[in-house]
């Protein structure tokens, strides 16, 4: 089923892609080749889709609203390009990762390509609360980044410490994307303070989902491996929920089964889930960030902009992708 | 012998220094401790302090200065902690490369950290063309890395590629380092040409001077293993004029050292190299940029700040590290 704002917005969203094309195009061919490569592999535009559905609710029609909408797609891009190079990750969006069919140096240097790219299109901005918020997020993502590779070596993760590696990783540009908007359509104080909770709420609602896919996903239609994070050693919500819910002796074997990290073994993994019913717990957890989403809505003026919003929120407990 | 900027603008230096410890300090523990690392290690400022030299040799008397100089060393920073993990670079500064240290994770993320901490300062400026100037420095150092990148598998490098490349990863910073501190001192569309023509002069003769360094330095001064350039297979200007200069014997003799690339025979190189004054034509085309430097800082107030300048530029021949 087709999401809302793919109808509501594709005019803007076909501009977007040329937005996106025309950004990354470089002299140097081989910037553009690369980085040409991801951006036009099929991303779901989530974050974009938000800045251009949050403004155009705000009923705002000038021009700046397409190269926000790029600039912050541009900033997500680059930083998949990075993270795929930290996490030696061989697949990206159902296709080889830059580096895997290039190598490390290209995923680096593309990478820094890439957030140029960004910050040109941040640069152009005349009001400079937009700049300094895309800077800080921008700053804000990459101490994200740095904290999860700090705990990485750590036994387990605490909630604390997931919450926060999510906030700043994955809701931290959801934010942006939708506070920007709100700026560009000179949204009040208290406006933009709803946007914030809605957008960083999303944000996280998306996160723990994406959690859950990796868990309890179909490959086929996700384009991701089932236990990727587990295989990769991650902690996050459906480990964390069940050593909170299951006795000592699987709290043992769960954290014994990360150690040793045997890929064989996820079935087992996935077994000491069941019992404590995490993906019923996960699904209660992912509800409450969605409810606080639809709340924080009802400040934004009623139109097809918001129903569309609407709709992203209540599809996202339901997307396979 | 100690430069003359060193003592004319040592309470700014001071000041500089602050503000880049200042500038890395994070919350996140870790991203301190691995910028710190880098940033403590004795760089020479060489850039903040053109930027810093021009600017108060207009006469700037404001309070932004060291903020702006602080951003340009800090993305100086962030592109060599990138550098490193895509060369596999042992040493830094005389120190091991933080992708040595710790790892290529680390050094691609806190590149990253970096890289967002300019680009937080550079968002705090009122003045847009200062940011669009560092947004585009940015974009253009960072399409120079990727032109050396796509031209590194060729079997030889031209001189006009050499150029361009040097233009880019070099020349650019010293360049906006020296408009952006001149559209601080609200100098005119001239003396900004004058500016932009010196210091991308100043640049280039850098960076030929640290080609040479490579070929013919003193390891104990430069901290850098002579010969580097040649085991790493890059070409750089000893080799682009000594091929020009040799018959076709020794151009095979060189290009297939290269191709080879045995460590032990870089006094073969150099055997070459010798035969056709290759250091003494380096040094001439050294002098031509070096030449163009002082003729552009005629049109710079005179006054103990411009000295400095031009203390910088004729040490520059005979600096050793």
């Amino acid at each position: 089923m087709e999401l809302k704002y793919k109808k509501v917005i594709s005019e803007e969203l076909e501009k977007l892609e040329s937005s996106l094309a025309l950004s990354v195009s470089s002299e140097i061919e081989l910037a553009t080749e690369v980085s040409n490569y991801i951006v036009n592999s099929g991303g779901k535009r989530i974050r974009p889709a938000i800045c251009i559905l949050v403004a155009k609710a705000f009923g705002y029609s000038g021009d700046d609203l397409i190269r926000l909408a790029s600039s912050i797609e541009l900033l997500h891009t680059a930083t998949l390009i990075h993270d795929d190079v930290v996490d030696e990750s061989q697949m990206r969006r159902g296709k080889e990762s830059i580096q895997k069919k290039w190598d490390n140096a290209h995923g680096v240097l593309v990478g820094d390509f890439v957030y140029s790219k960004a910050f040109q299109l941040m640069a152009s901005f005349d009001n400079p609360n937009i700049i300094r918020a895309l800077a800080n997020a921008t700053n804000r993502i990459s101490e994200g980044e740095v904290l999860q590779l700090s705990l990485k070596n750590q036994d387990q993760l605490t909630e604390r410490q997931y919450f926060e590696i999510i906030d700043r990783k994955t809701a931290e540009l959801f934010k942006v994307s939708s506070v920007t908007a709100g700026i560009l359509s000179d949204c009040n104080e208290s406006q933009l303070n709803s946007l914030a909770q809605f957008s960083t709420s999303l944000g996280i609602a998306f996160q723990i989902q994406d959690d859950i896919l990796d868990y309890y996903g179909d490959e086929n239609l996700t384009g991701k491996k089932v236990g990727k994070d587990y295989e990769e050693g991650k902690f996050t919500l459906p480990i964390i929920i069940a050593l909170r819910n299951t006795d000592d002796e699987n709290n043992k074997k769960i954290l014994s089964l990360f150690r040793n990290n045997k890929k064989n073994q996820f079935s087992e993994v996935l077994e000491i889930l069941e019992k404590v019913d995490t993906y019923e717990k996960m699904q209660n957890v992912f509800m409450s960030y969605a409810k606080d989403c639809m709340k924080e809505l009802e400040n934004v003026p009623k139109n097809h902009y918001r129903d569309a919003l609407e709709d992203i929120v209540s599809n996202l407990g339901s997307r396979l992708s």
